[in-house]
């Protein structure tokens, strides 16, 4: 008898983690011969526990599958629950009892590298178990972060997301270029500089903005960014400087830290906002001069505009790929690029193991960083240039873009 | 003699801003036998007075003209600079006297109210001193409020970012669909509500978020705010409110005022900041919920992804129109679109008298408001669709907008 396979998505969404979730339904319903049909977790494994799932073949029928492709946020909605450290913990039995009773034999998980601790949890709890069931995990991510891959599905719409607004943001800024005035841009990424080290791909010329660019991988210095800014607006009048939210000082202490109130989210991790707040504030205070910050917040993962047709196909054939992997019998891996040449770009989809890629991170490496901390070198922009090629079409209806949505 | 032609811009920029310039040179440049060639004011009026400016003709001919078009900022950069109310200041003397030197017949200046002010002071001075030269304002400004005209360029392109970015936020906000939350977004618009507004247009079915809008044009009460956010909760467990950036108390104080330092800028208007911030923490503290606040911030005037076709189409057409008017002898006017029909959508183009609209500011209708003063009604909804229709496929390179700038 055909097994029936089960999809979920966890963790923050991606301009791409919907592609992704069109990969593996569409691989699915299309190997008719392997698999009966193909449920979707409502809200991943937590939504999963309470009893929320959907048949995903009904999707295909009437059509709505095609617009998921497109869709930004997480279509099946998601969580950030995790799983006991313990494998005889009762959440196990019951979760592999469900599966049974809905006759599951491969489960896909598109996320991040919490999401990963996920399917490694479940295949080290099926091994320990003696189930047969394949998990597999997809990646996805806007902040690059999963080591055993060259990059992950939905950096690249990210990252031109961020290139072309910071674009934007720039032209904007030199229209009164006859005074002085100083933007600063606040991107996403916690620990890792990838996002931000993206506004680099903006500039249109040599020396063009953001002149200056903080990555969190190098500790950031409040005195020297003072003087930094001070130096470069003799040559640049209206100064755009790019910070990840991340940034720090060398006690560790985070920027935004100084700033006010931080909370702490489900995993433990510090709650950032603000730093762009804060280093506004002591331009203003120190430098006297005109000064904006803007965070550039949700829209850097949520964009449908600046889709990168390289990240959605990368992200739709890594969902695929997950598909024919557990149809091979493989589990407790995730789908993993590696590249070949960056000119022509080239990749291939190879697996990971999961254990060893979750709960880790990858930072942008030192020698992609300019020594005085403030600029990423030339490495940085080989690497992620191929990443944004390539713009796709969405659709529209009303002059807006049309997405699909759960009923 | 065949007289030169002067364009300039000033104020804040719009998405199409440029779009009008385009519409202006190209015109000019098309007429040959009446003009001579165009000049650009570099950083408008302020910049031509310390003997900025660039000749146009060799754009058209490089084929960056064509660049301009879909690039946002101000080509021309802008500057804020009120000429003096005494038309008899030396200011004007030298003004003209530049203008005999050059050659200029006809002054065209892009830019919102105060724009339209510059253009008042011009032509009541060229009446009083016998001068010929005819000026002529082209209107732009994403907040939409200048009197007589239907809209204005800028405000099709902003409303249609909007819009398209709160349902991309709404969509982003939905993913943790088994916990509640609140997503507060801030809006550009002083004392007009007009962009907030076109938030609405962002819903996807009936009851769809934004559930709560808050324009400026009504008083804002934070305990009514409270308690319709808190009820709104029960059916709408992802809330998406958005304000304006300008939402004020029964007694004309801004919300943002409440929250912390605000500063004046050169026309005496006060700089608007925090009120997104400020209702975050209000929520945050007084409800005890999840809750985010996202400043849309200048992305809303600079972003080239989301261009209507439609403003795009009529920006150009009101530069072109201006050029014609000029021709025809006009002076001291703005040109000014007349809605025929929102169904289908027909849009006259005319004249209106400058010194009527300069320093004036039209508000969104108090009936197309509901009574609650929690959102809009379906007739802004017949107003601004048509202006949002159309989609710009814009130049791309290396996997992003292709901008024109000054080298």
């Amino acid at each position: 008898m055909k097994k029936n396979a089960i999809v979920g998505q966890s963790g923050g969404p991606t301009a791409v983690i919907n592609a992704s979730l069109y990969g593996v339904v569409y691989e699915v319903l299309n190997r008719e011969d392997s698999f009966g049909t193909i449920y979707g977790m409502i809200n991943g494994i937590e939504g999963f526990l309470n009893g929320s799932c959907m048949d995903m073949k009904p999707l295909e029928m009437s059509g709505e599958l095609e617009y998921i492709k497109t869709t930004p946020g997480s279509y099946l909605g998601s969580c950030r629950y995790k799983l006991p450290e313990d494998l005889d913990n009762s959440v196990y039995v019951r979760l592999f009892d469900k599966f049974q009773e809905m006759n599951i034999g491969y489960f896909f998980y598109i996320g991040g590298n919490d999401s990963m601790d996920t399917v490694s949890k479940l295949s080290r709890h099926a091994a320990k178990t003696g189930s047969d069931i394949k998990v597999i995990g997809i990646p996805k991510t806007i902040d690059n972060d999963l080591i055993e891959t060259d990059h992950t599905p939905g950096f690249g719409s990210a990252a031109k997301y961020i290139a072309s607004t910071v674009r934007e943001i720039a032209v904007d800024a030199s229209v009164y270029d006859n005074k002085k005035s100083v933007t600063i841009v606040e991107i996403m990424g916690r620990h890792a500089g990838w996002l931000t080290a993206a506004s680099s791909l903006a500039r249109k010329f040599e020396g063009d903005n953001p002149v200056l660019i903080y990555l969190p991988e190098t500790d950031f210095n409040p005195e020297l960014f003072l003087e930094s800014v001070a130096k470069t607006l003799e040559t640049t009048p209206n100064l755009v400087v790019c910070i990840s939210e991340g940034i720090h000082d060398e006690n560790g202490t985070f920027v935004c830290e100084l700033a006010g109130d931080v909370g702490i989210d489900a995993f433990g991790h510090k709650m950032l906002t603000g730093s762009g707040k804060y280093l506004e504030n002591l331009v203003k205070t120190r430098l006297g001069v005109k000064v904006r910050s803007i965070e550039l917040n949700v829209c850097q993962r949520c964009s449908s505009a600046m889709l990168s047709a390289t990240d959605q196909k990368e992200a739709i054939a890594s969902g695929a790929y997950g598909v024919k992997c557990a149809l091979d019998g493989e589990t407790g891996k995730m789908i993993a690029f590696r590249r070949i040449h960056s000119e022509p770009y080239t990749v291939d989809y190879v697996t990971a193991d999961v254990n060893v890629v979750c709960n880790r991170e990858k930072a942008v490496p030192p020698d992609w960083i300019t020594k005085a901390g403030t600029d990423v070198s030339d490495k940085f922009l080989a690497y992620a240039k191929p990443l944004i090629q390539g713009q796709v079409n969405i659709p529209f209806e009303n002059g807006l873009p049309k997405f699909a949505y759960r009923k």
